[in-house]
C-alpha cells in the first residue's frame, strides 16, 4: 500500500487527488505569521488554564458542553504539526473512555439525553478527525484506537433509530475514518445521520429547525440556511457522501445549494452566516456589514466545503472561494502575533471595541480576545494553519495542479516543484522545476478569478532548472455590490489581489462615518497599505430626527483615508474599521 | 378630595397635569378598530388556554418565568376598560399570595435566587400598575389589597441591601403606587432600586451588563442601550423618580438621553432596538430595516416614557414621538380584527412569513400570531388600547391642551370640548364647545412636527356652540435619511400625514427586490393607500457573484407601486414589504 496522503481529506475517488503534507511544504511567507506553532502553543496553554484538558479527569468541569470538542480540535493541530504533547492529551482523554466506547466528559450519567443541545455526537467529529489526522501523519497509535472504540460506540448506538447530533460534524469524521480504515459501518453510519436529517429528527426549537438543518431532506434544500457552521460542516459530509456512493445527483444537488449560497448570502471577504441570531445565514442578499456575524469557524468550514468540492469536480470556482476566504477570514482571525482571536468579522464597525485580556463571556466585540467561553475559533484557526499545505495543490494523472498560491515545494510522482512567489504582495509566482520524472508532465497554476480566471498550463518533459511564471496584475480594483445588497447601496469596496481592504480609525474618531471617497483618482499603493481621495462631509442633521425631505451634506476638507488589509485591521488596539465606504 | 385621574401615570407635579379616562372618552375611530374590548377578550382567551391563569392554582405550571406579568398587564387593561372579569382573575392571584406577601407561580420555594432571569419583581412591577389602574378607576378593592401586600413584601425584603431585578419595570410600579397612597415607603424603595443599578448590581452575562441597564449608573448614561424594553420601562421610571424628588438636574439627564436615542437609535416608525441579539439598541446609526427588531412592546414603553416627559416639561416633541410611535408601531401590533399581533416590526422583509395559528415559539416571522410562548405584545397592546384616552390630552391652570389628534369629548374644569376629526386619514380637526365655564380658558391643539410643529391656541370667553378648527396638509411626503443611517442610502420613503407607508407585495413575488421608484412625480392618492412611479430593474448579475466593477442594472418596464400605511400590513397573509425604497 503507497504511503497514505497526509491530508484531512482524501476521497476514493475524485476529478482531482489531494497532495496532502508529505507532498507539500509551504515556506515561510504569508501563512507563516503568525505560525501554526505559535498558534498551537496558545491553545494548549490556553486549554490548560480554563480546565479543558483536565475536564478528562477527576475534577470540577469547567467550560460549555461542546469543550472537548476544543481539545479535539488541538489534538488534530498537534497530529498535524508533528507536535509530541499530543501523546500526553492521548493518554488523558484515553484515561476517560468507557468500557464501552463511550467518551464524554459531561453527560457521563446521562447519555444522549439531549440530542439537540448536547453535542457529544460532535465531539466525537473532531476526536474522529483527530484520530485520523493521527493515522496519516503518524500511523497507528493510542489515539487511533480510543478512535476506533468511540466510532463503533457510536454505531452500535445510532445505527438503528431515528437519530441524529444537533450539530452536524461526526458525519464528516465517520466518512474520514471509513477512508482510512476501509471499514464501511462508518459510511453507513453517516449514511443514515444525513439522510435522517430534516425528516425532521429534531424537536422544534425557538431558532427554528432550520438552525441545525433539521427544516427539510438535504436532497430537498436549494440553499445553505440555519446556523452557518452546521450548515456547512454538514454540506462537507453530504460531498463526501456522495463521493462515496457515486451519487452525482446528489453532488448536484450541493453545487447547486452552494452557488445559490455564493450568489446570494456570501460578504465580499467570503464571509458566511449575516445574523448574530443563531449565528445563521440571513435571508438572500440579508448583508449588513455591520452586523455581519461571519464567524472566523464559518470561514474555516467553508474552506473545508470547497476543498471538497474542488476535489470532486475539479472546477476552479472552489479554490477561487477558498482563496479569498482563507486570505479575508482566516487570516483575519488571528492577531500578528498569534495571541487573540476574532470570533466574528464584521465589515463595518462603529464604535471601537474594548481591550480584552481574559476569557470572553461574548462572541463578538470589535477586538480580538485571547480565549473565550466558547473558543472554538482558536482552535479551528490552528488545525487549519497546520494543515494549510492540504490545500494549496492537486494531482491527476497528467500533472500536478497548483490551487493555491503560496511560496513551496511541491512533489508528486517524481516532479518536484519549487513554487516561489511573495503572494497576496506581489502578482508574480515563478514555479521552478526541480525534480522531473523521464515523461510529460503538465503543470496548471489557477488564475485567481479576480484576475480573469482561467488557468495557466504548461505540459511538456521537463527538466529541472525548467521555470515557468505567472503574472498578475495587483493594482487595486473598486468593487460594488449588486443592488440587491441593500445594505451597501451607494458604497464602494477596495480590493487588491485576493486582499479585501478597509478604512481603519484608531480611537473613537467619527471620520468612518461622515466620509466619502472619490473613485476618480485610483488608490496609491504605499508598502502593503493604500491611500484613496476622499472627503469629510457633515450631515447637517440628526442633532434632532434623522429623516426628513433631504439631507444634502455639506462637503468639508479633502482628505486622504488610508486604507489597510481588512484580515490585519484591529492589530494596533481599538479602532473603527469599514470596508464599504460610500462613493461621493 | 378630588376624584383621582384616571390614568396610568398622574405626577404629583409637572408642566402639564394628565386629563384621564374620566375626562377624556374617544369615539369610535381610528383607535376603535380593533377595540380594546376585542383585544381584551383574544388575550383573556388565549391567556386560559395555554394555562397561565391556572399557574396560580395547584396545576402544573405552564410557560415562561415572567408569564404571571401577562395575567396582571391584562388586568391592568380590564381595569381601564371596566371589565368584570378582573374580579374573577383577582380571587385567583389573590389565593396564591402567601401569608408575607410573597406572590409568584415559579419562585414559590426559592425566592429570589435569580435576580438576572427569575422577573419575579418584575412582575410584581406589573401587578402594582393593574393594582394602581383598579384604584383609580375603581376604588379599593381585593386587587388593591394584594398589590400593597406585594409591595410592603417588597419593601420589607429589599429595603435594605444592594439587590435589583434584571428586568426593570417594579420601579414604575412603586413610585405610581406611591402617587396613588401617599406611602413614602414605595417612593424610596424604587429610588434605591434605580440607584442601585450601574454599580453594578447584578452578575455579567453573555450579553453584557449593558442589556440589563446595569453598565452605569443611570445619572452616567448618555443614552438608551441594551434590551430596549427594560431601557425604556427604566427612564420612564427615572422621570417619574425626578418628577416626585425635584430632581431636575436628573430630568435633564434623561432628556439628553431621549435626544441622542432619537436622533441616532429610532426608526422611522419610531421603533426602538435594532438587533435580535438581546432585543437591544444598536450602536448610533445602526439601523438596519430588515433585521429591526422594533418590539412591538418597546413600541409601548416609548409612548409611556414620551408620555412622562411631556407632563413633567411640556414639550411638544414627546407628543410627537408619542404620535409617530401609536400609529407606526403600536398600531401595527394588532391585526384588524384584533386576533392576531406582531413582536418585532422591521421596515423590510424579504421572504414572505407563515401564517401562524397555533402558539408561536418565535418572535419574529414576518406575520402576526394569535399567541406567542413570549406573548407579552398583545396584552401590552391592549393595556395600551384600554388607556389610550389618557394619551390624548392634558391640562394646566389656563386651559386645555389637545396633544393628540383623535374624535371625542373632553372635559375639564368646567369646560367641555367635542373634538371632530377622521384623523389620520383627513388633516381637518373641528373643536365644538359643548359647554363653558365663565372664565376665559385657553385651547390648545398639537400642531404635529410632520405639518410644521408649533401649536394653535385661542384664548377667550367661550361660548357653547363655538367652533376652533386646524386644518393640516396631508400631501404625501418624501423622506430621506441622514447619511450615517448607512443602511438606507440611496433610498427614500413616504409618509403621509402620521403615516409612514410601505409597498406590500403579496405572495413571494420578488418585485420588491428589483424596483426604483421616480420622485419626480409625486405620489397619487388611492382611498387610505398610494401609487408611486417605479421601474423595474435587472441586476444583470449575482448569478454566481454579487460583487464587480460595477453593476448597473438594465432598466425595465415602468410599473406603478402601491402602498399601504405601514400599520396596515400584513393583514392580506404572506406578503414581502418595505419601507424605504431605492430611489432612481
Amino acid at each position: 500500500m503507497a504511503n497514505p496522503v497526509v491530508s484531512p481529506v482524501v476521497p476514493s475517488s475524485g476529478v482531482r487527488n489531494p497532495l496532502g503534507l508529505s507532498s507539500v511544504r509551504l515556506s515561510p511567507g504569508f501563512w507563516g505569521a503568525p505560525s501554526a506553532a505559535t498558534i498551537i502553543d496558545h491553545c494548549y496553554e490556553w486549554m490548560g488554564r480554563v480546565g479543558w484538558i483536565a475536564n478528562f479527569t477527576d475534577v470540577p468541569r469547567q467550560g460549555r458542553e461542546f469543550s472537548d470538542s476544543e481539545v479535539y480540535k488541538l489534538m488534530e493541530a498537534m497530529a498535524w504539526a508533528g507536535d509530541p504533547r499530543i501523546d500526553e492529551l492521548t493518554s488523558i482523554i484515553a484515561a476517560a473512555q468507557e468500557s464501552d466506547g463511550y467518551l464524554n466528559t459531561r453527560w457521563g450519567h446521562a447519555r444522549y439525553t439531549d440530542l439537540e443541545w448536547g453535542h457529544e455526537l460532535y465531539c466525537y467529529g473532531h476526536l474522529i478527525q483527530a484520530g485520523v489526522a493521527r493515522m496519516r501523519a503518524y500511523g497507528e497509535d493510542r489515539l487511533a484506537e480510543v478512535t476506533r472504540r468511540a466510532a463503533d460506540h457510536v454505531c452500535a448506538r445510532f445505527m438503528e433509530g431515528t437519530e441524529v447530533c444537533g450539530h452536524p460534524e461526526i458525519e464528516m469524521g465517520l466518512i474520514e475514518l471509513y477512508r482510512v480504515t476501509g471499514a464501511e459501518r462508518y459510511l453507513e453510519m453517516a449514511r443514515r445521520f444525513i439522510e435522517r436529517r430534516g425528516t425532521p429528527a429534531l424537536a422544534d426549537i425557538e431558532l427554528g429547525r432550520a438552525y441545525f438543518q433539521d427544516d427539510m431532506p438535504v436532497r430537498q434544500a436549494e440553499v445553505l440556511r440555519g446556523h452557518a457552521v452546521r450548515a456547512l460542516y454538514l454540506t462537507s459530509a453530504v460531498v463526501d457522501l456522495a463521493v462515496e456512493t457515486g451519487d452525482k445527483e446528489l453532488l448536484a444537488t450541493v453545487e447547486r445549494q452552494w452557488e445559490r449560497t455564493i450568489a446570494r448570502r456570501t460578504y465580499l471577504t467570503g464571509g458566511m452566516g449575516s445574523r448574530h441570531s443563531g449565528e445563521s445565514f440571513g435571508d438572500d442578499f440579508e448583508l449588513p456589514p455591520d452586523r455581519a456575524y461571519n464567524e472566523t469557524c464559518a470561514g474555516v468550514a467553508s474552506v473545508m466545503l470547497a476543498q471538497r468540492l474542488l476535489l470532486a469536480t475539479g472546477d476552479a470556482r472552489y479554490a477561487d472561494l477558498a482563496e479569498r476566504t482563507l486570505f479575508n477570514v482566516v487570516a483575519a482571525g488571528p492577531a500578528q502575533d498569534g495571541h487573540s482571536f476574532f470570533y466574528t468579522n464584521p465589515l463595518q464597525v462603529r464604535v471601537a471595541g474594548e481591550v480584552l485580556d481574559g476569557v470572553s463571556p461574548r462572541a463578538d466585540g470589535g477586538l480580538r480576545a485571547p480565549w473565550r467561553e466558547v473558543s472554538c475559533c482558536p482552535n479551528n484557526i490552528a488545525r487549519t494553519y497546520a494543515s494549510l499545505a492540504a490545500y494549496v495543490a492537486t494531482a491527476d494523472e497528467r500533472g500536478i495542479q497548483i490551487n493555491q498560491l503560496a511560496p513551496g515545494v511541491i512533489s508528486h510522482d517524481g516532479l518536484t516543484l519549487q513554487v516561489e512567489t511573495d503572494y497576496p504582495w506581489s502578482g508574480e509566482v515563478t514555479v521552478r522545476v526541480a525534480e522531473a520524472p523521464e515523461t510529460e508532465r503538465r503543470i496548471t497554476v489557477r488564475r485567481p478569478s479576480w484576475a480573469g480566471g482561467g488557468t495557466a498550463e504548461w505540459e511538456q518533459r521537463w527538466q529541472p532548472g525548467d521555470v515557468v511564471r505567472m503574472e498578475l496584475s495587483m493594482t487595486p480594483r473598486w468593487v460594488r455590490a449588486d443592488p440587491r445588497v441593500d445594505a451597501v447601496r451607494g458604497c464602494v469596496a477596495i480590493e487588491r489581489g485576493p486582499l479585501v481592504y478597509c478604512a481603519e480609525s484608531p480611537g473613537t474618531s467619527p471620520l468612518l462615518e461622515e466620509v466619502e471617497v472619490s473613485t476618480a483618482t485610483p488608490p496609491v499603493e504605499d508598502g502593503h497599505d493604500l491611500t484613496v481621495k476622499a472627503r469629510r462631509i457633515d450631515s447637517n442633521g440628526a442633532l434632532d430626527w434623522p429623516y426628513g425631505s433631504s439631507f444634502e451634506p455639506t462637503v468639508g476638507e479633502d482628505v486622504e483615508l488610508r486604507l489597510v488589509p481588512y484580515f490585519r485591521w484591529g492589530n494596533s488596539g481599538p479602532a473603527t474599521m469599514r470596508v464599504w465606504l460610500p462613493e461621493a
